[in-house]
């Protein structure tokens, strides 16, 4: 017999197929097929291939633009939004559009073509995280933004079209609308018992323990109860804060051990699948709206991350309903991550 | 410049990357393998390795379960649903869950095993989507399943698992949430103006004509004006009507034209492509409800088809957000296939 289980933060339901359950080895993981560094344009050494740096961490006295760097980040030359311009709202018959303004920048991890994000040091997964705050702050400065979405794609199958290890960030006009569903059931969870839906989780998964993959002072990383993916695991830091970029400094370690951790475990029991992950955070609302509709987005939402890795395909029966089937249960995806695990203590 | 333009449907952005505008040649639609007949469980000849048939066109006088069928539907043998049971609706913690039930059965759309939809005779494709209707509204007399969902993968890319070709329906006991995101823009919109926003798409699609694929004196195929995937395509009956099960006799044969025809461009213009499509209809609401809550979900919704051929890949931005990268106009799509289609006369 299956279960259904709702996902209480999108009120979606997952078909869990327990009957099916399938274990890592039985999870055939689409091979990740990296491309040699000879034509890679995020290799050190290729600067002058990509546009010019916005930012870059690098060694003592090392110019803009040439080696010794650690994390580098450009702008997409494949944008697909610009940052010049205004949007020029407009209706189109019946229809709605406006220019596709906004930002789109790469960050390069590292030198190491060949890195894998689970195998980082603790310290140089730490000053990936670094540099997503100090670009999310620095473009949050642009009032045209309403969400910056940081993500990171692994394996052609995860949509990465270049096999160097990178990170994307995109800043878009609007507030998309799966951001907005998580809104409206935080907001709804708020109304009705005046707490954090994303704290009230925390505690739950932390009481029944079943679900949790990691956890240090700061954040716990867990197989949601109503996955929509095998495998899938989100990391939440304790401390409950709406938006990531107000991360403090002091929390920038605590977290690369949480998601170096989850990677690798990831890495080991599905032989280094494709994965998206994808960061979580709250929009920018205007001050106006903010004080008419009673939003309370600072105390309802609460960042977060979300890594899916891609071992199963959407189908028709997804598509059409935003319906999942998850064959892996979460208590089992766990258990195994947490075994891998103990393997690297 | 890329340019942002919104689906009235369901209230999502898309970003259509107008400046690497793909072509059909451009796209390289991942190679659909089809497997050889030998040990296909869904050949003529092979009846009795699947579950019993719940019901088969065939030739006069023969038996079922035994060869001489030309559409034969089975309950899927790896169901994700059974129908036996209750629903046992329970909490787990701050949790909500309850049993698996619902029906999952698949459609075996012809007994040749090679056969390609965009490329059967009208007469049989107007059977098989008889059969989608005669089934829909068997199982509907079940109270338990709020939504019955009919759809087709087509290749492994699409979450195809055997090669024969075959449609799927799964019936669920949840309105599920995509179907409800549509309710509530159809809802708003005959409420601002008192008419349907899908009859209204279709005056407007077809007095714009640049994005119509192919229509017929009862429907209308075309390039949505906020397309998701390169080469979506809706159909849409002239007549409206909320649910598909309501399709009347005389429209089946105009609907497998329109479905035929459109599927045959699409074969034609991206070297058959992989892909999905999925029947969007009005789910069932409990009569208390629909009177409390003031839905008049007859007058509002309006049936379609979305067909999503699957030649790019979901990445880590659509993930996080339900905000779609297109690189091709939709404008461009439409006379790709309408070209493709006067080859076809």
């Amino acid at each position: 017999m299956s279960i259904l289980r709702k996902d209480p933060v999108s009120s979606g339901w997952v078909i869990m197929a327990e009957d099916r359950a399938i274990r890592p080895h039985d999870t055939k993981s689409p091979e990740v097929v990296r491309s040699d560094s000879a034509n890679c344009p995020f290799c050190e050494g290729k600067e002058g291939v990509t546009p010019p740096e916005i930012v870059a961490y690098r060694g003592a006295g090392s110019p803009p633009n040439g080696p010794k760097w650690r994390v580098r980040t450009i702008p997409n030359k494949f944008a697909a939004l610009r940052i010049e311009g205004d949007l020029e709202r407009r209706g189109e018959g019946m229809y709605d559009a406006m220019n596709g303004i906004g930002a789109h920048e790469v960050i390069i991890e590292t030198p190491n073509h060949m890195g894998r994000m689970g195998e980082y040091p603790v310290e140089s997964l730490a000053e990936i995280l670094r540099m997503y705050r100090d670009r999310v702050r620095d473009l949050y400065q642009d009032e045209r933004f309403r969400y910056i979405q940081v993500f990171r794609n692994y394996g052609s199958i995860a949509g990465a079209s270049l096999s160097h290890p990178h990170s994307q960030l995109i800043a878009i006009p609007i507030t998309p609308r799966w951001v907005k569903e998580e809104l409206i059931c935080s907001k709804e969870h708020w109304q009705t018992k005046e707490r954090c839906i994303f704290c009230d989780i925390l505690r739950q998964e932390e009481s029944d323990a079943e679900r949790v993959v990691f956890k240090n002072d700061r954040f716990v990383s867990f197989a949601p109860y109503a996955s929509k993916f095998p495998f899938e695991t989100w990391i939440l830091p304790r401390r409950h804060n709406s938006e990531f970029r107000n991360i403090e400094d002091s929390e920038l370690r605590p977290l690369a051990e949480a998601l170096g951790g989850t990677l690798w475990a990831l890495q080991q029991a599905l032989d280094d699948p494709p994965f998206n992950y994808i960061i979580h955070s709250a929009p920018r609302i205007s001050m106006d709206r903010y004080a008419k509709s009673a939003l309370s987005i600072d105390k309802d939402y609460h960042w977060h991350i979300e890594i899916i890795p891609r071992t199963t395909r959407m189908a028709g029966f997804e598509w059409g309903t935003g319906f999942y089937i998850n064959p892996t249960m979460p208590e089992a995806a766990a258990e195994y991550l947490r075994t891998a695990l103990k393997d690297r203590a």
